[in-house]
C-alpha cells in the first residue's frame, strides 16, 4: 500500500532541509542555495547525465559517492558551475563550506548546480549564505518547500512529492524534490532529483533500484529533446524507518522500487506538465509492441516530436504526426496494426486503425485536445510490451522564454 | 569549373516541365500537381525516407526505379498519399494517368506526393488537371518554375538551382526542385527533391553518386527532426550532352559528384533558411574532428538542438548550448580542446576556447547573431575531419503553422 503523503524530502524520518536566497540570482525574492542533510549517514546513489560535457558539481558528487555513503545535499541555482576555470575547486568548496557548518565531512556531501553554462560561479554568495541557509534548517514541509524553490530555474512551481509505504513490517517513508524545465531530455539533464527515504537498503540495492528506475521515469522524459550538461538524479536512504535492511533481491526490493517508481513517475508528470512554455502534459503509452525496448522507443519518440507538440498545442488532432514518430522512432513495429486514440477528461477519440484514418469528429477532438492533460494511447498489435513517455506541447512561450534566457 | 545557371530542372537538354492547379488544394491560386519529363529514357537514382511509415508513392517508385531507367516525374502537393486505404493504387493510378497522356510507361514513371499525412487523396481532380498539365510542359525557365511552385507546401519561395559543368570534354547541365520546409530531418523527408541532368552516367554510378551525396547534403539538414513519411530524393541523367558515359569511379565521376553536390548543398541551405517560421539560417561547420562520422554527429546536433534554435532566433549568444549539443552528439570529443565562434557578415565572435568561456563583446554578439545567416563554427582539436550542417532557428511561427497546419 502506497500513499501519498505531505511534507516532500523531509517525509522521512531524520530528513531536514531549507534554502535561502545567497546572492548568485539577483532577484532577492528568489531562493538559490538549498541544504537537504540527514541526522544520520545513509546508502546513497546516483545516476547523472550521459552528455559528455559535464558540470563540475557530477564529477564532485561521484567521487563523493564512490563509497556509496552521504549524509547532505547542496544544491544551488542561477548558474550551472559548467563549461568554467576551476568549476571543480568551487563545487568542492561548497561541500567544504557543508563541513565547515554542520560536521558533516565534505566527502559525505552531494553537490549540484543548475543554470546558465559558461559563466564563472562565485563562492562568495555561498559561503556569506551558509549561517541562514544552515540555521534554517528543519524537518516539516515548509524545510523541504524552501529547499525546493531554491533550485528552481524556469520551473513556474515546486515539484516536490512524498509516500508512504511498508516495507519488512515497517512504516518506511520516501520523498523527492526536483527541478526542470528546459535542456530536458535525461539519459539522464539541468534535471536535478533528489530523493530521500527512512527505508534501510544497502548502498549496492539502492543504486540498482534508482539505476532501473530512471529507465522508466526519467529517460522517458522529454522537454526539448537537450541532454543538459547537470542531470543529476540522487537518492539517499538514512534506515531510520527501522525495517531490516534490503540487501538483495526479493520481495521487499520489489515493494522499495515500486514506492520509488511512485515518487519518480509522478515527478515526470510534474516536471512534463511544466516543461518550458508548455501548457499541457503529453503522455504517450505505448501497448502491444515486441520489446520493452521497442515500446520505450516508440513512446518517447511520440512525445519529443516538434510537430506533434506543436499540433497539441493547437489542439489539432493531427495523428499522422503520431504515425510519422512512431516510424522513425527505430522501435520495430508492424506500421499497419498500429491504432492509435487521443484520449482526455473531455473523451477519447480512436483517430487510426491498422495503420490507417477512421473517420471521427472534429468537434470531439478539438475538445479532447483543449484539455490540460493529454493522453496518446497507441497499440502496436505486435507483442505484449508496454511503456509510458512524458512530454509537453511546443508554444510560443517557449521560443520566447529561450530566445532570451541568458540575457 | 561548376557555374550557377538558369532554368532549374530544365537547364539540362532534353527536360521539360510544367505545373498546374488541379485542385487537391482549394486555394486555386496555387499549382499541386507537377510533371517534369526527358525526351529520352534516363539513367534513374533514388534515395527515401528511413521511416518505416512510408509513403505509398515511395513503395511505387521504388518499384518502378528497380531497373535503373525512369522518364517522367509526377508530384502532387496538398496530400501526402500515406496511411490511407488504397494508396498504392492511386500512385500506380497517377502514373497510369501519364503513359495515358504522355506515352510514357507507367513503370517508368516516379511519382510523389506531399501534404497531410492519413487523408484519402482522390484521383478525380489529377485526372481531371492532367491535359492542361501535359499542354503546358516546356523546356524553359518557367517550366521549372511552375513544376517548383506546384510541389511546395509550407515553403514560402521555390527551391530551383542549376549548373553546368564539363565531363570528358563535354559542357553539361545539371538542375534541381525541391521543397521543404516541415517534417525536415531527412534521414533521408516530407522533403522532395528531384535532379536531372543531361550527363551520361549509368544507372550504378548515379545511384551511387545520389546515394553518397545525401550522407553530406540532405542528411545534414534539419528544420525540425522529424523525419518524414514522404522524403524523396531522384535524379534522372537522360545523357543527351554527348559526354562519355560515366561508368565507373574516376576523374569524371568526381566531377559528376561535385556538380551533384553544388546542387543539394545550394538546395540544403535554401530549404533551411526557409523552415517552417524560420528568419535565419544556421550554418554549422565543425573541423579538427576524429573521424567524418564525429564531425557529422557533431554539426547535425548543433543545428539540431531547440535550446540553440531559440537562442539564435533571440540573438542570444548563448554559447553553453552549442557545447551541450556537442556533448550529446555522440561524437568522440575531446571536451576541453573545443573551440566555438559565432560569425556572419557583421563579424567574428570567439566565446569559447579549450571547453571554457573566454570574454566578449555582448554589443558585437548581438550584431553578429541578429544577420539572416549565422555560423557556427567548432574546432575540436582532435583529428583532421570535417562537416557542415544546415538548420534555422525556432521560431513563434514554426509553433504557429505547426500548432494549426491540418484545419
Amino acid at each position: 500500500m502506497i500513499r501519498q503523503i505531505a511534507g516532500g524530502v523531509c517525509a522521512p524520518k531524520g530528513f531536514k532541509a531549507y534554502g535561502v536566497h545567497c546572492g548568485i540570482r539577483k532577484n532577492k525574492s528568489k531562493r538559490d542555495l538549498a541544504l537537504i542533510l540527514s541526522d544520520t549517514r545513509c546508502s546513497a546513489a546516483g545516476v547523472y547525465t550521459t552528455n559528455l560535457v559535464k558540470g563540475a558539481p557530477i564529477l564532485v558528487t561521484k567521487s563523493h559517492l564512490s563509497d556509496g555513503y552521504a549524509q547532505a545535499v547542496i544544491v544551488n541555482s542561477g548558474n550551472a558551475n559548467t563549461c568554467n576555470a576551476d568549476g571543480v575547486g568551487i563545487a568542492e568548496r561548497m561541500c567544504s563550506l557543508v563541513e565547515e557548518h554542520t560536521g558533516i565531512p565534505a566527502s559525505d556531501v552531494i553537490v549540484a548546480s543548475t543554470g546558465v553554462i559558461g559563466q564563472q560561479l562565485s563562492i562568495a554568495p555561498i559561503a556569506s549564505g551558509m549561517d541562514e541557509l544552515v540555521r534554517g534548517l528543519t524537518q516539516s514541509a515548509e524545510g523541504s518547500s524552501a529547499a525546493a524553490e531554491a533550485i528552481m530555474t524556469t520551473d513556474t512551481f515546486k515539484k516536490e512529492v512524498a509516500y508512504s509505504f511498508t516495507l519488512g513490517g515497517a512504516a518506511c517513508r520516501i520523498g523527492a524534490i526536483a527541478k526542470g524545465v528546459g535542456m530536458i531530455c535525461p539519459n539522464m539533464a539541468t534535471l536535478l532529483l533528489f530523493v530521500t527515504t527512512d527505508a534501510a537498503i544497502s548502498p549496492e540495492m539502492l543504486q540498482k533500484a534508482v539505476s532501473e528506475d530512471v529507465k522508466s521515469s526519467l529517460n522517458m522524459l522529454s522537454v526539448d529533446r537537450d541532454t543538459s550538461t547537470n542531470d543529476t538524479f540522487c537518492a539517499l536512504a538514512n534506515g531510520l524507518a527501522g525495517n531490516e535492511p534490503v540487501t538483495e533481491e526479493g520481495h521487499a526490493f520489489d515493494v522499495f522500487r515500486k514506492a520509488l517508481h511512485a515518487v519518480t513517475s509522478k515527478l515526470c508528470r510534474m516536471l512534463a506538465s511544466d516543461g518550458e512554455g508548455a501548457t499541457k502534459l503529453i503522455e504517450c503509452t505505448v501497448t502491444g509492441a515486441k520489446t520493452l525496448q521497442d515500446a520505450r522507443l516508440a513512446a518517447k519518440s511520440v512525445v519529443c516530436s516538434d510537430l506533434l507538440k506543436a499540433a497539441v498545442f493547437g489542439a489539432d488532432a493531427n495523428w499522422g504526426r503520431v504515425l510519422c514518430a512512431l516510424g522513425y522512432s527505430g522501435a520495430d513495429l508492424d506500421t499497419d496494426k498500429i491504432d492509435v486514440d487521443f484520449r482526455s477528461r473531455a473523451g477519447v477519440v480512436p483517430v487510426c486503425r491498422g495503420g490507417a484514418g477512421v473517420a471521427f469528429s472534429e468537434e470531439l477532438a478539438k475538445a479532447v485536445l483543449s484539455e490540460k492533460e493529454i493522453y496518446i494511447d497507441v497499440g502496436c498489435n505486435c507483442g505484449d510490451s508496454r511503456a509510458t513517455a512524458w512530454g509537453c506541447d511546443l508554444t510560443y512561450e517557449y521560443v520566447k522564454i529561450n530566445g532570451d534566457y541568458r540575457t
